[in-house]
């Protein structure tokens, strides 16, 4: 016999920005907004009775009329709404899940001070947050960032691997080291003060990106996202994913030149590629 | 305390040509390769020692050199190759995973006749297998595609659905369907025709894809997997991803005219999200 | 002093499906446009003043108006109209160009048979067409085609070339050759049928690009233009635009093996980038 | 007669990396370069004659050789001494151009001090410089930027333009106004201090921007680009491209909620497309 498993279904893509005008400075906000339920759909999938469906059009229109109404200060808070909102109208739906990602708008720096209507955008680099809730649960809530591009031309080097007879890589004392960091942290509790901790785990990501000596990309990851875990109590566990995006010296010695480490080829296939989870244990 | 909890590290977009010269026509295999490793990596993580860490340069290195050497005449062979290669060599690695895709270059057609030496990227579609092995335990192997994009014009509708106070959407008895379809199905054995039984899903997906008549997108999605699992009776399940890619029709009454299903304005964003497991039960 | 030069503005990224309901086939057609108008502007840009401007939203709101009433066949046509419609309407405009991309969306076959209400997006290959026209002029069109991936594994040599004390590169007498192809040319009359004629030089393209004795991308470049002018009375010129994107035999050597041209890395970059155009002449 | 019309040739996406290891911060700069030439290759494209062939891979060499010898302090002073290396020893060759790009990464910050080893890209966002040279004649530069992209919140209406039958837009006294510029310049000579000049045009572009009380995108792109030349004597004109990236208000009186120009629907096509160049005259 054939029959359905997981099923879910939702709107992508969701795009909203938020003006708050301030008497002196407005604020912007530009989230992407993904609505993703799972529930009581066999129905749907089987026989086409859409008597249980909520349209993915009306899930659209329901973060922006929502947008207007909320006072959340942050996408956790937005995301917990949504999913409230959307459980509370639809018995048929037993878990949902948003995810949310925020675009880097900064006002732009005028003179040393920020302008209090014009905006740049500074980054590709995201910031994430995961909201799901079962009907009988409580929020659970992931935060994260994506994006981050970073690279250290010091205290980085990889030496002592394995060689077998397939190994041609020389070993490195003094490497470049970039990376596009991908984070995402689980919180012990959904009542937490989202925005003042997001802040200290991405500054602390970066502060030790850069103080550390790197024996291999797996080494600096390790001990960043145990920094995070050390500095901010309220979260239980994270996950790094740090692709080693490679610089290879160019051989010169073939035009008479040499290469004191200073010439490079950027490439961005094949890279290496890490990840690992960090928690507090026992 | 804080410590590691899962992690795996490898190499990513490793890019391989094949060129076969038989007598006749040349085969052009083109794919992408990710290798994934996991095992007692703990002091290397922690405490930089790498003593146990293959480099992923040389797992690189290895996809060559078992491409020339290896006679798999498919992705999944290929993948099976490899991961019994690298957890033969590596002791300290107790799972492995490759993920492979390829692109859809076929023989040019001249006059009818494909080209024996000439090849065309025939689509953005890809084919794609991922083969896992844990070093006790057996391969485990799915196989799929991505971004093939269809749409029928005829025989789709959406109606019946939830109306609540945020519904704006209007019921559709014909509407345009489009979607860019992902698949992955598991075999209960790794010991089958890969290339024969992929064909035959593909072609059924597509088959029933344009007979059904559409109640919605999931189930459309679902009647096209039960048909797969119908068809080839060695897998064991189908998983299907089909965003629902929005054509709008555009309201011309604005200027005088009537749009009898005619003129529509196709979107990327956002748009509905569906996706499911169908599987063999009991 | 300073003053304006040269200006234009328009709406791009308009994008639009237009169905087409016959008795037994349906035909389905997407395009993306770009409206750029130039004119006497001066005002608008110096002194914010905008009486003469047609807002962009209503270049693409003409676009589906004029998509519903119009019995254009094919991109050159719907092109020419759409430039005649607003010339008509807005004297402060001097010029206009239109320029549209079809993608390559073709009959879902079953069974040998095109289905005749499904559809398959073919190929990342798209059509194009550029209209212009000056207010006192004639139309000046353009056609062509973009994201032609091709390659051949038999047919190609580059030897004979410059060596310098910075070439490395290695003759080679059967090289692969692959590239992207973007063509455009060019009419002596706006009155032809552009189908027929574009059929007939795409189809030449890829016939000499398979059947040439290649010794450069230019060699072939040349081929394939000069025999599409041949082919083709009614064009006056054509622009190839070929980048060589390499495939690089892998070195197997360092592991005790040889590859007898077998063995290949793709790589998007760096590339060559060729270019000409072939006129007639005289 | 057929016959070759324009033609040009060389390597695009070269990638280089340059490290500086001062005793005290470090430098480090991403570049991508092409190199396109002009010149006597018609035996080349009609006959296959490839003696007068400078491999595209050679001048990739030559870019990493130079890299390492020259002491250019910019894009600008690079760019020349490649054409120049390259045409002093191609006689073949009648022109070049060399077309640059810079990305942003900046020494991180941290506790307000940038780190000397580690850097961030703080933004998509990419410097870009031209030079061309023609055998006989001088050195033409052109340096610009691409990717910024910047919004305001305030002081941009847009009012008083053409309505005809098919205008549906609505007049706004306060509306978004989101663009990602390009800009580009020419100088009156190829010896001035281009770093100093660069940062002077973009921070005048980007004051203008927030300060400027907007009539419309033309409007501003003008008043950026004038401003732009009277600060900066040493160019003689500039491009400026500057597609109006739409926010649309979301209609929220169907849900029984106001829209206090609060809540916008961001949307990536289709948009307005403005450019124009202002140069310095009489």
């Amino acid at each position: 016999m054939i029959g359905l498993a997981e099923n879910r279904y939702g709107k992508s893509r969701v795009r909203l920005v938020k003006v708050k005008r301030h008497p002196v400075l407005h604020d912007f906000l530009e989230w992407t907004l993904e609505i993703l339920l799972q529930g009581d759909f066999e129905s749907c999938f089987v026989d086409g009775d859409n008597s249980k469906t909520l349209p993915t059009d009306t899930m659209k229109n329901t973060v922006y009329s929502l947008a207007r109404s909320s006072s959340a200060a942050c996408m956790e808070e937005f995301g917990k709404e949504l999913i409230a909102f959307l459980l509370d109208r639809n018995p048929q739906v037993s878990a949902g899940q948003v995810k949310l990602s925020e675009k880097k708008w900064e006002h732009l720096p005028i003179d040393g001070k920020p302008h209090p209507t014009t905006f740049l955008l500074a980054s590709a680099e995201v910031q994430t947050a995961e909201v799901t809730q079962n009907r009988s649960g409580r929020f659970a809530v992931r935060s994260g960032l994506e994006n981050l591009t970073i690279l250290k031309t010091a205290g980085s080097e990889f030496v002592g691997f394995i060689k077998d007879s397939l190994t041609t890589l020389p070993e490195a004392s003094d490497r470049l080291f970039g990376t596009t960091v991908r984070a995402r942290w689980g919180y012990a509790s959904a009542d937490v003060a989202f925005e003042t901790l997001r802040s200290s785990i991405r500054e602390t990501l970066l502060r030790v990106f850069a103080g550390h000596t790197s024996k291999s990309v797996q080494h600096t990851l390790y001990a960043m996202g145990e920094a995070a875990l050390e500095k901010v109590r309220e979260i239980d566990d994270i996950e790094l994913t740090m692709p080693n995006i490679h610089c290879l010296p160019v051989d010169l010695s073939r035009f008479g030149q040499d290469n004191p480490n200073e010439i490079f080829v950027p490439i961005d296939e094949p890279h290496g590629y890490i990840e690992a989870r960090i928690r507090r244990q026992g």
